[in-house]
């Protein structure tokens, strides 16, 4: 895509002057446009060492209030940000709704970079290639505007800009070992870069490569892309997104009303089994620390299942600097004014860590759906953004453990009733229980789809039968150490 | 405090049970009672190495809803952690109101590691010390309940614990280098521990030093201390803490009335300064980088006194990936949640980065204290907390400049005409703005006090007078300029 890079021609000074002044103007103003709309925009700026990718930014964020942008220097990943799946660091900036998040180098720079250095095969360049492209059509079907550049300079003029910089003791830490091995090795890095966007480039978000040998002409390019990016994102805003087909293997699943109930344990099998097993877990979690693989479980179910219970059983046995559990409620300003997985993404374990999480994403096609706090094509969308985001952690290294605690109606009301009757019980029980209660049939169908289009090969779903709670914590007992156990063979 | 430690005798093992039973049960029943009343808990633990903190932590949290706390395990800090002072780990991770946070090793064990290691020098020892006081006081002070518990363990049962551990291939990894040490140093860490633990004794959050040899009988202590301490924490709440008197050298200041409003700056004169300052600026901000100095610039002033122009000409002057502009608005409820400090102390910069506030943590005695979110006793101590805040900021290295912009009521009201009829500067006028206008004098009142209490040497306000814009922007570049030259010697 670099090789045979044609530049629209640098516009004379008078009308380039002119061109500028306009553009500059037209951002200052579509920044209250796209706070009305609740637009975010994520101009990622990758580039040339020395390319000017800086000042680019400076440039643009001059026309924009402190209160509409961020800006975040991606470095190279830190030793924190390594045991995390290496998506985590970018899906965390995303900008808030109506807002701009401007990241200089990025998950372009990250991957080439790893390519040129040697350092990553092609298996896992593809790989990559594949969560990026998922990643950046995420973003752009939830609403995102995603702008990326890339700044262009020749060989000739990255030598010169090198050579100028270290002329300077305070220019001179700005270039970096990677801008000269760059330039030893110019074309190397045209294929590599040209590949990468090449393969990264989709029609929703598309490439701009920037010629950026003149700053200014540099920012001009920059603004009219940017602006006009905006202007058709204002346009289309209310348009819906096609939605994708499942590409992932599912495993059939019964649906809840073929769940037999019926299931129990005897109260001393239950102490004797419950003890066994915790020690066995608590044994299994040594093992995971130390071979750092990390843990992602997921508890879903109607209210009153018993959940909390159950992720007692579980925590009670893991050393308390070694877990996590997340407990998911509405979200909180801050979290709504993004993307529906952030709020997941920042709270993923750590490798070595297990994490577990009373609701979860599912949120978004039970309670969401339902109550209609996202549109129809969002929820239906979500099934292979979930996917999705399950594949990642599963390439990652994660051991994902789904669980679907499962009661009929009736265990559901005597235990509400008891809660009700019972004082330390009350706080447990609220007006919402009841009134998710009232839409238990429509619940079921959600489940029911949400449990069909979800069981990935790498993620199935797990039902906890529940109205003997005993009984559902010895099986989820039994089902992490199973899946614990298979990942540390 | 460590050397001759009488500790209670362990009672019998009968009595342990159901004392045993009964504070779990109390603790549990307790947890509710704080999230009404809103009282966060941070419980730190410390200790010597095997002492079983972790353990300890596991067996208090069974008796925890997950919805009602965290826990954090502390390393020792990472590379990007000691970028911010050193207290801003801790400060960071504070519990919400009515939540527990318990923290496995905490800032005890980080300054006398440094300590036992010979890093740490006798001088900043008492700095840290100073720093640890005015910390706990300012949770304690602001109606977090603080436990500090150490456990302890004799020089034998150390050794045989390594050993135990070091057995098991899977328990071999918990043994740290430290541990070791530990045990070899015996004497020298009682010494060490035992001074910290005296240097840090306060009323307001003892230490606790429990006999961890058996872990029930530590549990028991751990929980005993713990219910008692919310059932003081409960009944004190809404007791008034005593305001302490300013402690800080002060610098004198005029009164707002006092300020001579005519200053201005002609157009050529401007345009020619601003260019020549800007430029200056840009080169120190490399240098900064270079050095690692970290820049705290505040903005307070009042509505339409032009902050927002002011802060502009700072940061075109400024590589965007070494600045951050933080708009300050009303805090979220997740900050709300939390000491009114949390959310600077996660938003300073790193070393060599430059942060500035529009708007900050004087909120606290502007707003907050005119319309009544706080009490009395908040705003009026917060002074001194602020004081206290820019020391450690000061102490770290970092430069800190804050500014005041001033204009006087007419200027105001013409702005704010302006705004109302010029359709693409409306967004900035609200109602608010009018409201907050209506009470002009009162805010003068406040902001005088807030100047003359709060400007510290070592932070002291800067007064921009701002009817010529113009001259203000100048003024604000002028100031930047010679901090940071000061600070670069």
């Amino acid at each position: 895509m670099l090789k045979n890079m044609q530049f629209t021609e640098k516009p004379e000074e008078n009308e380039l002057k002119e061109r500028l002044k306009a553009a500059r103007e037209k951002l200052s103003a579509q920044q209250m446009l796209l706070k009305e709309h609740k637009i975010p925009v994520l101009v990622l700026v990758e580039g040339w060492g020395t390319a000017g990718k800086g000042h680019l930014i400076g440039q643009i964020i001059r026309n924009i209030d402190p209160r509409f942008f961020k800006v975040a220097p991606m470095d190279r990943p830190t030793e924190e940000e390594r045991r995390k799946p290496f998506l985590c660091r970018y899906f965390t900036k995303i900008p808030e709704a109506g807002k701009f998040m401007f990241l200089d180098s990025g998950w372009m720079d990250e991957i080439t970079g790893s390519v040129l250095q040697g350092e990553m095969d092609q298996k896992t360049y593809e790989q990559r290639i594949g969560s990026i492209r998922r990643f950046e059509r995420q973003l752009t079907d939830n609403g995102y505007l995603l702008l990326k550049f890339f700044c262009h300079i020749s060989e000739k003029e990255q030598k010169k800009r090198i050579l100028a910089l270290e002329e300077d003791i305070d220019t001179r830490w700005r270039v970096g070992k990677d801008d000269k091995w760059q330039n030893k090795n110019y074309d190397k890095c045209v294929e590599v870069f040209g590949r990468y966007m090449e393969d990264t480039n989709a029609p929703s978000a598309p490439w701009y490569v920037i010629d950026a040998k003149s700053a200014k002409w540099a920012e001009l390019q920059a603004l009219e892309t940017l602006t006009q990016g905006i202007d058709v994102a204002l346009q289309n805003q209310s348009l819906a997104v096609p939605l994708l087909q499942n590409v992932f293997p599912l495993e059939k699943m019964p649906k809840l009303a073929e769940i037999q109930l019926d299931k129990s344990i005897g109260e001393e099998e239950y102490k004797e089994e419950l003890n066994t097993l915790q020690k066995k877990l608590s044994d299994l979690h040594n093992r995971l620390y130390r071979k750092k693989v990390p843990v992602v479980i997921v508890y879903e179910g109607w209210d009153a299942a018993g959940k909390g219970g159950n992720i007692k059983r579980i925590t009670e046995a893991l050393d308390p600097r070694g877990f996590e559990v997340h407990p998911i409620a509405s979200p909180e300003p801050h979290e709504k004014a993004r993307h529906y997985l952030w709020r997941f993404w920042t709270r993923l374990p750590k490798t070595g860590h297990i994490a577990i999480f009373d609701r979860s994403w599912y949120g978004r096609v039970m309670v969401e759906r339902l109550e209609g706090f996202c549109s129809e094509n969002d929820w239906k969308r979500a099934y292979n953004e979930m996917n999705e985001f399950e594949k990642e952690l599963h390439d990652w290294g994660a051991v994902i453990i789904k669980f679907w605690v499962q009661i009929d109606k009736e265990t559901q009301l005597t235990r509400f009733t008891d809660r009700q009757n019972t004082p330390e019980k009350q706080w447990k029980i609220t007006d919402e229980d009841w009134r998710n209660r009232e839409k238990w049939d429509a619940y079921e169908v959600a489940v029911d789809e949400m449990i069909k289009k979800t069981s990935t090969t790498y993620a199935p779903w797990h039902i906890l039968e529940s109205t003997d709670k005993k009984y559902a914590r010895i099986k989820a007992l039994k089902i992490v150490i199973e899946e614990l156990e298979r990942a540390l063979k």
